[in-house]
Parts: structure tokens; C-alpha cells; sequence
């Protein structure tokens, strides 16, 4: 059991988007969320009212940003603003999903570039740290000048696997598109395989074809972001197809969105494992789902972050510890 | 019928929160709205792709912020942030009415002022100046460091009454509540009569009093902000209560949350006059609602704008042509 | 007797404006001054030398800015950017008085708002927090992005005429003035009783009317500014008229422009009660003036600020101790 | 034969990372490039003096920023300081080969983002626009809150090939390397086929390995950077071993350190086509290699930056005129 | 005679400083000043409302800041302000003596930089030019980061004295204090001679000592700032003990802070030349001084900032059409 | 032998520019300096890592940045980014020799001003405060608006020279070009004794002439930098043609650039004075050459920040104790 941990600087508060995981962040320090009230009127304007002291804190907001994202970041960035008023020392803000994440260029010309926006937004409203896991693109860490730290799940996966006996010749790691390649290329290396890649793309006869030799092996998709479950779905055909002998699958954020349950319950996958960064509703989840939680790993960040100790072997995880 | 404008420089582009109202002010310049699709995605993000070009063109943004308050602000950061990386020379922002505005002091510590939070956020993704309509505090536009204009509506209420022939002693202005007692007494004198307030709280005897004379008057209500209609409504039975022979009500945005229809419809109020600053349904009007528009005013200033001709004679309106 | 304050890192310097309440505040905490040299040369300019070392150390200044407005507001920013270059860890601007604040809005296009640029030039300078009393408009502090703390001075006139046995329905508090209703609305409450409002403008017929019933009762006048004392003496001679037994007067920053002196002699007060926010020659002093000092409620909140402790207590005051 | 530029608010000036470039691209115009003194002093310090009027002109500084980087860097930064103090009135800064653009993350903790320090110096001095070329990640884009037009190689490649008639079922696009899939993937589509993926890495058996069907088909390697080579020529000996009959490789920026000219010569590459963003001795130069020019595109973009017209014919180039 | 100016986007405004020479500046455009109102309260405090619309024009404020230095200073910062919310398209600040311009380094630890706090409040306020006159050291420039023209005055006062044939090996020019000595280097080769320097200081014996061979010609000492007149006096008596026939002086900046008149009066110099930069009370004026106008010099610099023409000319001088 | 410093809260780390002095500096305080690795790719590009943890540091970054100037600032910037990101607490820059600090004013229209765009690039990087030595110019200090702090070298020289009895009468200081006039005056005041002045130019007959009486004396020249060793060449010989007995020289910066070596072996100076400031190779040196050591003073600044206690005995320098 955890002790009630020493330092009373340190603060943890949770907003609306996955109250479950910051009660068990902050379970990892023996602590307790701090006091809000958050309150919606009727015209739809969000309220919030700090209800302790946090004057001279070290505060850590814990907020998920999937769906509604914009109440979600609004929430934020008003107790941003409100701690940065009660005179809070730093602001640290955990997003253990970055939404807008995707929105990280312009595709075509007069686009935004949406991700740099909440970037800035976060930034004006006061955060001095972001503590983030598994950003779709590690450039988005170059969108601030603040300190920030994005922690990777493929350890997390790693183990999930190894754990199963999954790794050698007879598995291979499958990107289900033609970006994103780094992720799958990390767990091969944990997993002792090689890689395959799917090609996606509508403009493709058949949506796609399979790069590389998947016939008679079983196949292990990884994807940050698991939206409507479509890439999963059509790469799973795809690879079947192939011959590939049996397909998992392994995603950062589960968003769900509808008609992902169905999709998914409809795909030739054995079994779909995610962390517990995004809350969704039960309904929304499919039959082969595994959560697997985050919450060690980000507990253990802000400890870290918090007591001014070395980041670096959370980036290695060859112990369980943290998974 | 007004003619197409000459001025090519000048886009004038509408998001979701108050088409109809936008259609009229570009209609006023005899233009028509720019192209742009504002897509929602299955996980609740906004994109927004610009579907002509902007680059050096001065761009005029409307949106409203009524509910949803917190998606509309988003789509209008996003958008912000396309047109500055699509390199609009500047980048005017039109807000009807202006959501959290209210929100402009911290009443208790540990409270945010999100008015102020919004401020920041418009300039940071890269407005250039605010045009807004009456705004809860006239101190809001010290909120920016950019133009502000901000319209107000008194005039055209008062040409309303002053049409149907509601001025002099028989009538007297009335605030409904302690603040905001500066429109009231603008309409006083534009209506050549007096004031009274009605102190309300919660904590008083009766809920609240009538400070002034109201017998046997007629007693037109002014405020800003129309949300569940408690405060008119209440503020009506209290006058009734004093002897006020009609009470009759005018209010710049009509948020008209639930229960504001029947809330309302109880109430002994003659007439609700409201600008069109807010896009409602029509579910939730109350039977006694007549709109009169904003559009002609704020075109006028958007016109004035680009133009760069004063604005003064907009405060002034002794004439009827912008009302 | 106080003892002497335990912390080091705490020092509090005051400039020229008002030197007898700062070194109340500072004896509050048991402790002295800081040295500082502030020299005018022949031509005018401002020169200052911090005449002990700062580095590291938390630094208050204590500042009133009435008279001579500009001098007073250039000494404080060479002060702060003094401070800044010779590494002080925070600095926090103590402004009893902040001039300048009536100037929150462009009442008329082409015009400043110099509360802002005020508030602007003090955050360039350096400056990292703001305490100050009675803000004109609270929306003042929004215009700020760094923790500004306002205090209140009600409580304190509430506990001056509770001390007198005025309270309750003998007694009407009463606004001078359409506008900062809300001072006379809290006073009021605290003294059981209900409220009423002078409307005086030179447009109106014999310079302004009572709204409210005052006849046979004591008249309890609030404002937060007492300039040259006319709108206190025009109010107090309307209230007569309409039957007022009594009245009373109490504001914040006492400035006693000439010529109040002589205008509030004549007029009819019994007694008006003032802070010593601002320090002004005797000779201004009308006869019937009484001062009661703010240094505790303000030495009070610099202890909270420095020892991280929370400032809502200062702002409820039930309690007599900082009074 | 271009005539003179008819419009005399743009100036054109050169650095000395790649002169034969700039004036190719102002030539474009029909102009010269603006003069300038470029002077370094006996202790390595940089001296700049524009020698002809830019008050109000809207200027485009060309600067490569291959090898000396530092030196073309700091070169720029001067230049962008000295412009904005004599009151440019745009500074559009030109940057064919961006620098230190694959240090765009922290690959480990205790690392820099220097892709993202040199997007904030750029801006810090006083650029207000920048044009590139196939940055190595897009994301960089997002380091910037001014306007970036990062303009594509791809349709300049696909023509070369394609006026070669390399397209179809016998080709096959490969990336050497695990990373930056897309620029493969665009090319592919231009030529009508599959992609197939070299996975290279100290840590794998034989040092790498392919993914994809490569047997019997001629191989076309595309990559952004080429440096020493080895990349291309480790993966053109994988491809070969997998029984690929011919191996092409093209290149955005070819920076060719040492030992690029003999790694390559040594390699079964057939030719290597790249373009001239950067500027290298000939020494450095492999005996296969084609350049290609990008000035026409990158001249066509200026003017468009110039004219307000749109960028997005640009990005498609299904006619050869600015190829 | 001039005529009257073309182009109506530019408007000069003056504040209270210079109101003569800023007159002047205007006339040599055939102009007129803008309309304003600057008006000082009972309580201190100014408040400045522009008459006529300034929206979208090049805006030139004309202030000296001499004493009251603070007062002027505050009124440029409101006025900076006000154009800036009127939305003036540039705002151009015309400082002909730029004060506080000594207090630019800290000569000692726990010093301000109060020329550095000059340059940030006028750039935090607005402004987007500075155009001022032989700063006290052209360091100060790099104080700022926008455009900023500093113009000499040696010219002029070369000019003055070569029309009164002084030049040539009879003269000695004379720095009547060890630091400044480029202003009289710059004079001596207009006139054709060699530089004397007079190191002065109290801990010297006798006050100082002449450094240069003086006897027996005539000195012209050269300084830019003349407060009390006590430097000139002091080295024009040390220079007639070494044996020199005449002393004439010139000097920028003409404060003439009493005792100036009756110091200057006493000492042995001919004929004291100083520009128009400030404005004083004929009290001040000691009986030799002789006034040259820098208006011309300053206006014609600003018809060259806002026809965007090259300001190079003003500072070669060769001709004598701008002295 | 000074102990192991207490405090690990302190980090001193070294780039590329002056190793020797950082390891003296970091000995000082019986520290060793903290590991980082600096590599330089084949391209140029410059990778840092910080190889220890720095979150929560207080870091101080020793550079000296003569040649290759350009390497050792991109380095500084690098680092400073780096240190940034990984959570430094402060980022203190100590740079011994600050390089382009000549470039502090705009000598011609259409000039950068290369001092302050590096007092920007090192802000924006990230520092939070600079400690160096005797800059070219003292307002560069106001370049900045973070802490900085200038130690000067005079009292060092002025040590070595009194060692040597070199005081009184029979010498004079002499600053061999007109400008920095205040350095010589400074050790002028050490030495007991007066000052002449060489003023040198080529427009000049001879080359230049020595004003003040330096006949039978010996000469001490001071200067700032010290690069091809022109201008002492040049002054010494124009001293000894006035009768000068032997001429000395000092200096704080040693940049000695080719051919230093030579102008100066064959110049009639008896000895040169430098500081360690700069490291160049023994090849470059002249045969009088004397380095005296800037650690003592340097270690003793660093720990004075370090420890927040007063910087000014160093500005004094009585004692011996830091010489």
C-alpha cells in the first residue's frame, strides 16, 4: 500500500475527462484530488471555483481532451487561469490524450494547424509544463518552449505481449497505414520480429495492399489513435487475405467512436488492447476490448517531475515496475 | 437595394453561430459570405478548411457565442489561426455577442476571469481587432490591447419605444437589478424620463424591492442578457407588487436557456423586444418576443472599418438609418 | 507589540507616495524599511538606488499614486526595473491608491484607457503581483494576467458605523451616483438595511433626483473616490431636500482636491469617514473628516502573499482583527 | 525571355549559401538581386551593410543553410536584424534547405529541439514569413505562428521519371529507411505504383532488411536528405540482394559531406537525382548525379507571395511549368 | 513657401513639450497639427481625447521631455494608447530630446537602466518608430527593436560655425569631460582640426586638467545635454588658464536647469550655440545664446519615413538645404 | 585547496570556447563541471546531450565566444534550448568575452545591430540572467531585461601594474584611439596619475597624434580588445615619436588574430597585459604577452549569484582576495 506521500506543495486536481485515471494517479502518491467545483450553467458557460488554497503550489491538472474535446479544453484552460490567478507556483498540465494531436500541419493550403493552437492556448493561459503520453507526431513537442514530456506505451504493449509469450519469427509487427511506421519499428525491437506495413488508401485497388510477408504468422497491429476502427478493420481483411494466420491489435487512445464497436466486433481481430488514457462509455466498447492502465507510468512522471529526479528511465521501462 | 461592394479586399466570412444574422450584415455591403467548411468529426474535432483564397485580403469573422458557447469559441480560434497562416493582412473579429463576459472579475479568490481568458485567447491565435455589441462591463475592452469596438443597442431600443409613442412621465426605466445601471439611464434619457431599480438577491425579504416611484407608470426593463428570464420575470411580479400599471421588456442578447419560454410566458410582462445577436429555436421563445436586428448597425461599423471612417457617429444615432 | 518578522527574504520598500502607511504595514510586521535613495535632479528626473542588497529576495513596494499622479507612477517603474535588474525574486506592487483607474474604458472613440496602460506598463517594468484596495471597477484586475489581489474597504466602514450603532431600518444607505451601486448594495448588508441612489447629472432638472425613500432617516453616502467633493455635498443637498434626517459619507481614497476643503465644509455631512490610503497635505482636510486606517488589512494581506496562506479570510472580516 | 518585374516594393537579396540559386530565382522575375555587403572581419565576426534603400520594400532574403551552417545561420539572423531596423516592410525569408530540421523532437531527455530554436530566433529577429522546401518532417511548419509555405519535390522528381518513362508495374518506390514513408508514398502515386520499405539499423541481422517485393523490378529510392550516402548505398545493396534489377535514387537537399562521393560511387546506384537547394564543391559530387533546378518553382512562389495570389496551384503541378 | 501636403494619411499631433517646434516641423510640410485635448484634472491626472479620426493614418507625435519630464512622458505613453485603440496605422514618436537618455547603463549594482524602461513603455504602448535627435549614446538605439533614426547635430552646428569662417588650425575643438568625445572628434573634422579634452572631476586637483595643447586658440567645446551649465563653465575657465584666447560652446539639448543663466553668465565663454530641441522659459536663457532650429532637420526626416525614401542624406549634410 | 562545494543545486558546465578558464572557474568552488556531450556532425550541425539530470538546477554555462565565433554562439543557443527543456530551474550564460559587442549602434543607415540581436537570440533561447566581462560598451547591459552582470577587468590591471611599483608622476595612461576614453580614466585614477589620448584615423596626417603631454614618461595603454594589434602598434609608435620613454600595454580580450603576432613583436611595447577571457593558440601569441587570470573574479561572481549575496565588493576590489 502507498503512503500518504510528504510533500504538501504538490497538488493534483482532476477535471471532467477521466476522473477514474487521476484518482489512480493520484492513489500512486497516497494522495487525494484536490478540491473544484466545476459547474455548467444553463447557457452552456463552464464555472470553475478552486476550493482549497493553492497559493505557492505545485499543481498538476489531469485532463483528458476526447470527446466533447472543446468543453474539455475550455475546462482546462479556464483552471489554468484560475490557478494562475490563486498564484499557484507552476501549472503542469497532465493530458494523458492530446486532442487535435492529428491537426499538426497544413494538409492543404489555408488549413490551421490546430495542435499548435492549443498549444499556444495552453501556454497564454499559463501552464509552465505539459506532461503528455504518446502524441501522434514527437514534433508536437516543438510546439512549446515550455518543458514537455511525452511518455511512449510501447513498453506498456511490450509487456502485454511478452506476458502472452508473443514475440520471435512467428509474429509480426503490422502498421496498419503508411505512416506512423516508428511505433510498430519499437515493439518489433522489444518483440524480437520484423516488420510489415499496410498501404491504405481509397484510391487503392482493393483500399489496399500488404507490404512485406505475413502469410502464416500472426500478426500485431499498433495505432495511437483507435477512432472509428475502420484502419484496424480493413488492415485486419487486408492481412488475412495475405495469410497471415491470426491479427491483435494494440492502440494508444481508444476514442471509440461510433460505429467502432460494431466495426470492430465485425473485424477478424483476436483481441484489441488500450490504455485507459481516454473514458469512454461501456456501450461504445467492443467484445475483444483489454484496458491496460497508464496510470503507474504517468504516476511515477509526475513524482518524478515533481521531485526533480531523472525522467530518462521511464524511456527504458526493462523493468515492470512502472508497467 | 444595395449595390455589390467595390472592394475586393474585404471577405466577410460566417461560422456556425449566427448564419442568418451573418447573411444580413454581408447583404448590407451588397457582398455575399466567404467559402469555408467547418467540419465536425466523429471524435467531436472541429476542422475548418478555407475554400478560397485570403492571402492579403481583410477578413471579417462572424460568429456568436451562444450554446454551444464552447464549441463556437473553438471554431473561431481554429479559423482565426487558418486565416493568419493563410496570410490574411488582418483579421477582424465580429462577436454579436460575446459568451463569458460575465466572467470578468474574480467575485471570490481562486475564481478565474475567463472574459479575460477569452481576450487573450483571440489575440494569440491571431485576431487583429473586435467589433461586439453591448457588453456585460464596458471595462472588457481593457481586456485587449487590440481596436475594440463595442456597439450598443440602447439607441435602437429606444427608437423602438419612441415609435410606439412609450415616452415622458407616464413611463420610467427600470433596472432590474443593482448593476448595470448605466443602460437603464441611457434609455431614461433618451425616453425623457426617470429611473427606479429593483434590488433583488436572494437574501432579501420578498426576494427583493422596488427602489423608486413605479405607481401607476408604465415600466420598461433593460438589461443585457436574457438567459432563464428569472430576473425580468421576478422583477416584474415586484413591480406589479408596487403598483406599476405594464411592465414592458428590452434586452440585447436572447439566450433564452430553459426555462426562459415558460418562465416568461408567466410572467406580467407586456412585450420583450431582443436584437437578433443570438440565433436561437423557436422552440424556446416565449410567445411575446419581437426581434428587431442588429445587422444594419453592425454593418454600418464593418463598413466604417474598412474604410477607416469614424466610427463616432454609430454612438450617436440620432438619426434612423443604422437602426 | 509585534515581534520581529522571521522571514529575511521578505522586504518592504516604500517610495515617496505615502511613506506613514507603509511604515504602518511594515511595523505590523515587526519590521523596518528597506533602504533606498530616491533623488530628483535639477531637470526633473528620477533617480533611485537600492541601498541594500535584493538578490533573491521577495520584494514589496508600497506605493500611493495621488498626487503629483505621474511623478509617483515613474518613480514605482524605475523602482520595479531597479528591483528586476538587481534580481530580486518576486516583486510585488503594493498600490493603496491606483490613479488612473476611472480611465477603464473609452467612454468616446479616440480615447485611451489608461487603467490599462498603467496596468501594462507596471507588468513591463517587472512587476509580479498587485495588491491593491477598492479598485474603482474590479474588472480592473482583469486587466492584468499576473495574481492581483483587490481589497475591500467595506468591512471597515461597515465596522465604523456598526461601532456607532448605525444599522438597521433608521438608516438608508445610499450611491451619490448612478454607477458602483454594488459598494453602497454590500455596505448595506452589512448594515440591515436597504438602499437608494442620487441620479445627479447637469442634464437633469435641479442637477438630480433621489431615487428611494429617505425621508426621516439617516443617510449613509459610500463612493471610492472623493475628489473635489461635489458629488458628495450635490447628493447630500438633494437628500435634504427630500427629507433626510442625517447624512454621512464614507469613501476609500480620500484625494481632497481643492477645493473640497471648502466645498464640503458648506455642505450638509455630519461626517465623513475616509482610509488613509492616500496621503494628502492637512490643509486640504475638510472639518468633519475622520480617518481609519487600512495599513492592517493591507499588512495582513502582504503576510498571506508571503506565506503562501489563503487571502479569503481578509475578504469575509467578520472577525475584528484586521480592522 | 522574362521581362523586368514591374513592381519595385520587392527586393530580392542573396546571402552566400547559394548564390547561383538566388539569382536563377530572380532572374525568374526579370530582376537583380538587391545589393548588399557581406563582410567577415579577421576574428570570424560577420559584418552586413544593404547598400541600396529598403524602406517599405517587401523583401525575400535567399539563404541556404547547408555547410557552413552556423556561419549561413548567423549570416541570416544579421541580415533579418539589419532589415527590420531600416524598416522593411515584409521580410520573407527564403530557405531552399532548412537546417538542423531533423532535430525537431528530443529523441532522448537532456536534448534540444535546436529545428524549433532556429524557427524562434528567425522570428525573434524579425522575419515575418518563411518559404522552404520538403522540410524533413512537416510538423516544422507548426514551430511557426507567421505564415510557412513549405513547397514539395515530389512533382519535380515524378516529372523526371516520368519523362524517362519509368512508371508502372516494373517500378517499385522505395523508402531506404524506415522513416518518412510519405515523400515515398506521393512519389508511387505519380507513377502509377507500389511502395516497398527498406528497414536499415545498426541493431538487425545483415544490417537491414526489406520489406515489400522488390524481385525483378527496377527500384526508385526517395529520400529528403542526402548526406554521406550511406543510407542510399546500404539500402541499394539490400534491394540488390533481393533481386531488384536496377537501382535510381532522388534526393531533395544534397548536402554530399564527405565521404558522399565515394560511398556512392561505390554503390549500385544507376543516377541520383537531386535538386540544387544546396550549393557544394564539385569535388563533393558522385559521378552519377543529375540536378535539377527548383528555382522555377520556388520563383513562382514568391511572386505569388508577392501578388496575393494563391499558393495551391503549386501544390498540385499536374503541368510542367514551373518543373 | 510650402505647400500644402499631399498625402492625408499622414498626421502630426503634438503633445505639450515642444508646441513651437513641433509648428515648425509641421510647416515645413505645409501642414497643420492634428487636433487633440490634453487636459489636466484637479487630482493630477491627464487625460487626452484626439478631435479628429485617425483611423488607418500614419500618426507622427511630436513631445520634448524636458521638465516636467514625468508629466511629458506620461502624456506620449496616453496618447500612444489612444492612437493605438483609434487604430492609427503606424505610430510614429518624434522625440527631439530624449530624457532619462544619461540613466542607460547601472553605474552601480542596485541601479535601474531607466533609458532601457523609457524604451519598452513606448513600445508597450504602441509605438512603432522612434525619430530622435544626438541621443546621449547611440547605444540607446539598440534599446529598441523597432526602426529607430537618431539624427545628429554636429552638421548643423558645423555649419554654424563655418559661416562664421571658424575653422582651420586657430580653433581647437574641446570635449569639455573624458566621455562624449566622438561628438567633438565628428566637429573637428567638419571645421578642419584637432581635439583638446578636458578630464574633469572632484577628485581631481584644481577640478581637473587639460589634456591637448590649447594655448593660444580658440576652443569650441562641444556637448549634447546643457543642465546646469556647471561642465561648460568649469572647462571654460581650466581652458583660459592653459592659455586659450576664446571659448565658445554648442550643445544639443538646452534644459538650462536654474542656476543655469546666472553660471553662465559668469563664465568666460563668447557664445553659446544650442538647438531647438527643448523648450524653456525665457527666465532660463543666459544673456549669449544664440537658437538654431533642428526643424528642418526633422522634418524632412519625416517626409522621408512616410515616403519610404532613403534617410542616408541627413546624415552626410554636405548641403545646407535641411540645416 | 577549496573544498567540495555544498550546494548541489549548482551546475557549471563548459562548451566549446574556453575549457581551461571553465575548469579554473569550477575549481574555485572545488567542483568539476557537469557532462554534456558536444558533437559536430559531417554536415556542420552542431548535437548536444546534456549526459546528467539538470531538472530543478541552477545552471551556469561558461562560453567564450571568439573564434569561430558563429560555432561557439549556435553552441551557446544549443545548449541553452536544451538546458531549457530539461527543466533547468535558472539558466545563468557566463560569457567571459561577449563577441559582435561592437556591433551596438547602427554606424550607417540600413545596419543591423548585431549585439542586441544576440542579447535577444540568448533571451529567447531561454537564459534568465548573463554574467561577462568588461563589455565593449556598457549600455549593452541595457540590451538585456533580465539581471546582468559586468565585471570589469581595470582593477585586475591595475593590481598588476602597482605589483610592479608602476605608479605616480612618471607615468600616464593612455587610450590609443578616442573612444573608450572611460577605461584609461578608470586605471588612470588606480595608478595616481593623468591620462592622454591617442586619436588615430587614416584621414588623418600621419596617421594620428597624440593629444596630451606624454614626453620622458613611460605609457600604459588600455584597451578593450585586442584583435590584429593595429591600433597599439600604430599608438606606440605615434607615443614614442612624442618622447614616450617606454610604452606598456593592456588589455581584456585577447582575441589576437593573425597577424597579431607579428604586428606586435615588431611594435615598441615592453609588455602586454591580457586576461584569460579568450583562448587562442600559442601560435598566435606575441613574445611580451602576460596572461593574468579573470577566474577569481569570475568563480567569486558566480558564487555571489549563486548564494543571492551582494555583487558589489567586486566592483571595488580593494583587497586582493579575487585578483
Amino acid at each position: 500500500m502507498v503512503e500518504k506521500y510528504h510533500d504538501e506543495s504538490l497538488k493534483i486536481f482532476s477535471l471532467n475527462g477521466n476522473v477514474p485515471l487521476a484518482e489512480k494517479i493520484a492513489k500512486e502518491f497516497g494522495t487525494k484530488l484536490g478540491k473544484c467545483a466545476i459547474k455548467k450553467f444553463s447557457d452552456g458557460e463552464i464555472a470553475i471555483s478552486i476550493e482549497e488554497s493553492v497559493r505557492g503550489a505545485h499543481i498538476y491538472i489531469i485532463q483528458s481532451t476526447n470527446q466533447p474535446v472543446n468543453d474539455y479544453y475550455m475546462e482546462l484552460m479556464i483552471m489554468i487561469d484560475a490557478m494562475k490567478r490563486a498564484s499557484a507556483k507552476t501549472i503542469n498540465v497532465v493530458l494523458p490524450y492530446y486532442a487535435y494531436a492529428r491537426q499538426d500541419r497544413t494538409a492543404k493550403p489555408h488549413e490551421p494547424i490546430t495542435a499548435k493552437l492549443i498549444a499556444n492556448m495552453l501556454v497564454e493561459a499559463g501552464a509552465t509544463r505539459v506532461l503528455t503520453l504518446d502524441l501522434h507526431a514527437v514534433q508536437v513537442q516543438g510546439f512549446f518552449d515550455i518543458p514537455v514530456d511525452n511518455l511512449f506505451t510501447i513498453p506498456l504493449f511490450a509487456n502485454y505481449y511478452q506476458n502472452k509469450g508473443m514475440e520471435g519469427d512467428d509474429y509480426v509487427v503490422v502498421s496498419p497505414k503508411n505512416s506512423g511506421v516508428g511505433r510498430s519499428r519499437s515493439l518489433a525491437e522489444y518483440l524480437n520480429t520484423t516488420l510489415a506495413i499496410v498501404d491504405q488508401d481509397e484510391s487503392l485497388e482493393d483500399g489496399g495492399y500488404v507490404i512485406g510477408d505475413v502469410a502464416g504468422k500472426t500478426c500485431i497491429m499498433v495505432d495511437d489513435i483507435l477512432n472509428t476502427g475502420h484502419t484496424f478493420a480493413e488492415a485486419a481483411r487486408l492481412l488475412k487475405e495475405e495469410g497471415a494466420t491470426n491479427v491483435y491489435a494494440c492502440c494508444s487512445h481508444a476514442l471509440l467512436s461510433p460505429p467502432a464497436r460494431e466495426v470492430l466486433n465485425d473485424a477478424p481481430i483476436e483481441d484489441i488492447c488500450v490504455t485507459d488514457s481516454c473514458l469512454t462509455d461501456e456501450t461504445r466498447h467492443p467484445d475483444k476490448l483489454t484496458y491496460i492502465t497508464c496510470s503507474k507510468l504517468m504516476g511515477e512522471a509526475v513524482k518524478r517531475i515533481h521531485e526533480n529526479t531523472p525522467m530518462s528511465p521511464l524511456f527504458k521501462l526493462s523493468e515492470e515496475k512502472y508497467l
